[in-house]
């Protein structure tokens, strides 16, 4: 009997707007294998992240043919690496496949708390809350009382850097594609779409002006924030989502604001911030088992519904994290 | 007998590129006083200072008829304040005219200094060589050996932005629009009018990447350094003399590379930094005694050459500080 086992692969390569068209979902009859002392584990896949940062990784890294990569939890089920056993569960980077090969275990975290939900380790426990919070602690410098503003604030990141932001005791608000407002308990929110100006809509939020805006969406946003920047304000370039589509990036007109108010606009990857994590974690898991982090995902069953939840991210259907089930185990 | 006095007045709305019909020399038998314990200050005019600081002023803090504003050195005439008296040299802002009155006066410095040309207040000893000190050591965070490009680097801050540099121990590259190299010490230099390709002129001038970027210009340059930054880079937003004359500023393209390279890009005002003028002349001083600093003067002689003098330096050409000489009493 020949077992077969799905992945989804990128098929055609991407010019301009990700299309389902240009992954597919393939079955292989392949299980790769670790062989031991090779220093690679295999993994069976449990949850797949659909971030932002799987287009990034699909046009800069991935040869058409290949599974599309991304993050995800996984358990180990083989190891060829000292410091992963049979049977640990991990979260990093790996592949849209059931079964995957990772030849630098070493980049992969392993899980020690079971205890919330194993999915919130592509999200809430994950990179992309790695990324909030490095993003707005050590990035944006924030004050007590400081004016906050998040692009894509229900996303995964955005969703998150606006309840660290508050908790920490900001004024915050968010712009998302949707009409739901506030579920995060933010101070105000908009949906950008329904906004014929978005500098009147933000000078309507922020009447005294922006402290520090959390972009995770470049483009026209970016462009009309920096009309609404208070002195000395911080800009952290996390992202440029409604850029990532397009054949060329719109221009950004009004830097010369970054002069006139003495701006810092500064961009990071989170990688930098790993290191933090063990901090991150200290921080946020009694938040989170006290319930004073509202997080939301938007769950898609089966690895063949992969591309289609992929795609929604980039149009802004999602609401919440945008996660991929392959397998409850 | 009716004295007659020149000054030159802002006659017409500039939109787009400022032109010296926008401009106009005219006489007025008005001489300005200064009352006792007025606060304000009388002075003669000496040297006015042609910066892209002028046009900011003149379109946005001038009425029409009035003479322009901007930096210049002057002697005190009459003193209603107490900080100063008959005969005192100042450098601050002034006017295009041959006699003022300054009301705030606080905001004029004194010279003690007069063992240097008094031209040098209004560049190496003033304003602009502040911006560069200030710009490069307090925004910039170099560090020895760093790869540092600075445009319009033949103009009053870039000269001295890329002599700092040099001085502290990194390795310097200057674009102008002239041909005229080298003329700081720079280890190379190019005229960005001559390269059909800006991308290609960096990454030949710099094959490893830019760690820090003064930028003075804004507009097409920024955006083709923006693809030249190394990891961590720092970009300094000084002015865009590029942009000042365009009905719109032109869109930036390439902002992505701020997160993909962890650049950090900053506005700064060098007026926010004017506490550090005596820590300033302190350094700079036995530098230029010592000839360790090259400093190079445009110099139009007489107010109705003013306007003239201000337009050159928006069409970079100028070679050096653009002074206008009003009187050498």
């Amino acid at each position: 009997m020949t077992m077969s086992f799905s992945r989804v692969i990128y098929r055609e390569k991407v010019q301009g707007s990700l299309k389902e068209t240009h992954l597919e979902v393939r079955t292989s009859s392949e299980r790769p294998k670790a062989d031991k002392d090779s220093g690679a584990i295999v993994v069976k896949n449990l949850y797949l992240a659909c971030d932002p940062y799987n287009l990034h990784l699909i046009k800069f890294s991935t040869q058409l043919g290949s599974p599309v990569p991304g993050y995800g939890v996984a358990r180990v089920l083989e190891s060829g690496h000292p410091n992963f056993k049979k049977g640990d569960l991990v979260w990093g980077i790996t592949r849209w496949e059931e079964y995957s090969l990772i030849t630098t275990p070493e980049t992969c975290f392993k899980i020690e708390h079971t205890d919330v939900p194993l999915s919130y380790y592509t999200g809430l426990l994950g990179m992309p809350s790695m990324t909030a919070y490095a993003g707005f602690f050590e990035v944006c410098s924030p004050k007590k009382g400081d004016t906050v503003f998040i692009s894509a604030a229900s996303g995964a990141v955005g969703q998150l850097v606006g309840q660290f932001a508050k908790l920490f005791g900001c004024y915050v608000v968010g712009s998302a594609g949707s009409k739901e407002k506030n579920k995060f308990g933010f101070d105000d929110a908009f949906n950008y779409k329904e906004e014929l100006d978005l500098d009147a809509a933000l000078k309507r939020c922020f009447p005294e002006g922006i402290d520090i805006y959390f972009d995770n969406v470049g483009g026209k946003m970016l462009d009309a924030v920096l009309l609404n920047m208070k002195l000395h304000g911080r800009i952290t370039l996390c992202g440029m989502i409604s850029q990532y589509n397009l054949e060329q990036p719109e221009g950004i007109h009004n830097l010369m604001n970054l002069i006139l108010k003495r701006v810092r606009m500064e961009g990071f990857v989170v990688t930098d911030y790993y290191h933090l994590y063990p901090k991150f974690l200290e921080t946020a898991l009694p938040q989170i088992k006290e319930g004073k982090i509202v997080y939301m995902e938007d769950i898609a069953e089966g690895l063949e519904n992969g591309p289609s939840a992929l795609v929604r991210v980039f149009s802004g259907r999602n609401f919440g994290k945008q996660v991929v089930v392959v397998s409850r185990e």
